[in-house]
């Protein structure tokens, strides 16, 4: 699929600005769908699973680890992001009883997850389609399927698809937990929180993006549930900024990658007022003592000291949708930063909406 | 633990140098200990575990990503790299029991690693600790203890730790399968492969590395077992030639991360003769076709068309081990490549060799 050519008078970014700012809107109309994510939670236990397979490439598999932590805490499962290689391309003969799959794709013509779920299905597991098409290849290979409904996404950067995968592991993991309604109140207060927070956040973006124009690489630091966003912010810079953008955790920045670091190699750093943020406090501290650039973000960016910039979200009643929010910075400087250098969001070079192939 | 001063006459990188070359020695001590590890083996088997929990960080961890092949492909087991997050930080109440759980550490000493195995032992886990050192807190807290017999290791950049890790991993799972003889069968042609290809090697990447000294960013492209590899070689650029060195599967470079692409990235292809062939030759189409610079190692190299640089490796009779031989192109362009732009690989800014903060 071809990108296709811009309309007369269309504004380089528009249609990545236009889905960052439906978000809130996009995550309404997944609520609406609560019912199905209840009945499809319910239709798995016979199945007895507490091992989910999460299966998906590029942002949805960045979404697939925000759902290790959603399973991890809310139902006390153990997720894993599984390999497709093993299973499509190497044949491995493991016995799939006792799992369930989650598979996550977009446009749900992914050909390989298609595979994965066909030949999980016929080794027993319990298969669950998440997709923005209903009538797609992997959803009729799955038992089940849950709709995105982040509507038709037109941007080759993936935004609003991402946040309403994130939310559908949360709402999934929520109603197998016995706690749907919880995880509900908290998604519609998130909902809120970034209907208010994105007009804010493009203000203070486009201010970044200006000091950042000449930046060529970047680490991104998250740890726990952040470590999902820091996957996506790296993404989205590297897909529409040409950043050599990379997600690390905070403690793997300490097993080596610091000894790279210097003036002209920014680290963004995502803090999240949880267990976690003394570890990552500490990492910022490396960073800053090696000479780079600190930019951080999160729910508690206030807590790191040295910032030269400092782009704080509110924290959510229920601390594990904060990755909702939290990756709003990223998705709106990869839109401010494309264009300070120049370069259109909507057209990146060599990428098209769907992959096919591979 | 402080970098030691460097003493009167030593050249830099020779430390890394030397243990690099150690390597078949080091496998064939590993070897001498066969028996522990089909004891181990034949320990776990009452437990009656088929889902395998890895534990690490850094090059450790990048051993692991291994594991989830060796053990998906020999005893059909799933392996995953387990969050240390979720369960040290978090707290998520997760039932353990019909787990096992193998902790890599080459010092036995990384506290939140110690602190994992201890939590997973008390919630019905079996625990095995994969280590250099029989004496240290990694080895008190687990039920078992495996050694690596890589001997001590001076290097701050890991190298015959990690491919002591990947054989011990292979080692665990063959036994697992009841297929132990034929892999160490297997691990004996490597070591013996890889004896013959280190001084092949030397030349080669010093001659490579001459071409790559004002490279600062690049992508390292493996899939499946090779994976791994490219983690780790990646971490090696990253940590002693301050490249913005990520890796990424074949697929995920076409999901995003092709469009950063220019002449001035190169992206480094670790082509294995396997399964998933088709995929990496694809990949570095798209590569070539941005107009980056394609280096190409591995078993497969000679498939890829167009890469400005061929480093292949000889295939082994058990492809699950070409790892162990694909990822010393990477170690010794780190080697060389510090060497090219003025860095002491053996003193990299800002690290230390155990990693106890974090």
């Amino acid at each position: 699929m071809p990108t296709p050519a811009p309309q007369p008078g269309e504004i380089p970014g528009s249609v990545l600005l236009r889905e960052i700012r439906e978000q809130p809107a996009s995550l309404a109309r997944l609520l609406e769908h609560r019912d199905e994510y209840a009945a499809v939670a319910k239709a798995s236990s016979p199945y007895g699973s507490k091992l989910v397979r999460l299966v998906a490439h590029g942002s949805s598999d960045n979404a697939a680890s925000y759902g290790v932590y959603a399973f991890g805490l809310l139902p006390g499962w153990t997720a894993l992001r599984d390999s497709i290689s093993l299973s499509v391309y190497y044949g491995a003969d493991t016995d799939l009883h006792g799992s369930c799959v989650v598979a996550l794709s977009q446009s749900g013509q992914t050909p390989d997850v298609v595979e994965y779920v066909e030949r999980a299905r016929a080794r027993g597991a319990f298969t669950i389609a998440l997709t923005n098409e209903a009538a797609s290849p992997l959803a009729d290979a799955a038992h089940e399927v849950l709709p995105l409904a982040a509507g038709s996404e037109q941007g080759i950067a993936a935004t609003k698809t991402y946040t309403a995968q994130v939310a559908a592991l949360a709402l999934l993991a929520g109603y197998a937990a016995g706690e749907g309604e919880r995880v509900v109140d908290g998604l519609e207060e998130v909902t809120s929180l970034l209907a208010d927070l994105i007009p804010v956040l493009e203000r203070r973006l486009a201010e970044v993006a200006v000091a950042l124009a000449f930046v060529g690489r970047m680490f991104v630091i998250g740890r726990g549930s952040e470590f999902a966003t820091a996957r996506e912010i790296s993404l989205k810079l590297l897909e529409t900024c040409r950043i050599a953008a990379a997600p690390l955790t905070a403690t793997d920045l300490a097993h080596g990658p610091v000894a790279a670091l210097d003036g002209l190699f920014p680290v963004w750093t995502i803090a999240s007022d949880d267990p976690l943020l003394p570890a990552v406090r500490e990492a910022a501290a490396r960073v800053h003592a090696a000479g780079a650039t600190l930019l951080v973000s999160g729910t508690g960016a206030a807590s790191i000291p040295d910032a030269a910039y400092y782009v704080p979200v509110p924290k959510p009643t229920l601390p594990l949708l904060a990755p909702l929010l939290s990756v709003v910075p990223g998705q709106l400087l990869a839109w401010a930063l494309a264009q300070a250098k120049g370069l259109d969001p909507d057209r990146p070079d060599g990428l098209t909406k769907v992959t096919l192939a591979l």
